[in-house]
């Protein structure tokens, strides 16, 4: 199949995340590609996405599993991957293997392991250059029901369980 | 004692982190106050840290989890936190308890609960309003030589083992 961009099949209104919202003007621009298989994504960090000098920023490579992750999951366990449901985090796991320089492409993969219940199990790497650097799992849910209505409840609740 | 920015204190060459770097304009700007026993910052995201509307972004949190994680282990196991080591990630855990809402500060704490070899484990907690959202673990570890030398290799090497 013709590799999907997940996240521009996400419903409208779920289209504005920081990390890879197409309606986000501000959005880091994550974008997943989805072949049947493998979630697939490259991403060039900024220069002020540093750690310390000429080093990635762990706190973004933590956001690219997530958002990679996610949308993987949701094209993974879709029905029709032109239309995926709308995941969102409940875990995330992120391993820094070796500091990732900062300036070449960064080349993301994701697959989906396990299923737990609602909830979606995903392994994630980022390679520069041929090596990995990071490997991250995420574990996605479906949209707590709160979450959908849009709305910012006056104090937390409804835990994202299966 | 007086609560320390532990982020100010770092050797300058290492402020630049796009997570609390005080030398970096573009920073999210995550200022860690040390007191001795817990590090303690407070964050209020804008409003295009949104996962879904009326949501914070899970990045975003970790992101925060990281910079206030090993911030607070440079502080706990510095000899005198006026003068913290600068340590890196060597893994990231984060749970999302329930949905972050986005418009409130985020308080966040974090404690040294152990020590692994030459590294730092310490647990993170981000609340809304009284509430826990988030809960997450880092392992700091001294940063590795090549990273120290200030210039990004040729590929990636140098494991963060202990």
């Amino acid at each position: 199949m013709e590799p999907l961009h997940i996240q521009s099949c996400y419903p409208p209104q779920y289209q504005c995340c920081y990390g890879c919202g197409v309606s986000n003007p501000q959005a880091l621009g994550v974008a997943t590609f989805w072949d049947g298989a493998v979630g697939r994504a490259t991403f060039t960090p900024k220069p002020e996405h540093t750690a310390v000098p000429g080093f990635v920023y762990g706190g973004l490579l933590a956001s690219l599993v997530d958002c990679h992750g996610v949308a993987t999951a949701a094209a993974a366990i879709a029905d029709d991957p032109r239309h995926p449901p709308r995941l969102v985090t409940a875990s995330l796991q992120v391993q820094f293997l070796c500091p990732t320089p900062l300036g070449p492409p960064l080349e993301l993969t994701a697959r989906l392991t396990e299923r737990r219940g609602r909830k979606a199990v995903v392994q994630v790497e980022i390679s520069v250059q041929g090596s990995v650097t990071v490997r991250g799992e995420v574990v996605a849910a479906p949209i707590p029901a709160h979450m959908a209505h849009q709305a910012a409840p006056s104090s937390p609740s409804a835990p994202l369980t299966d």
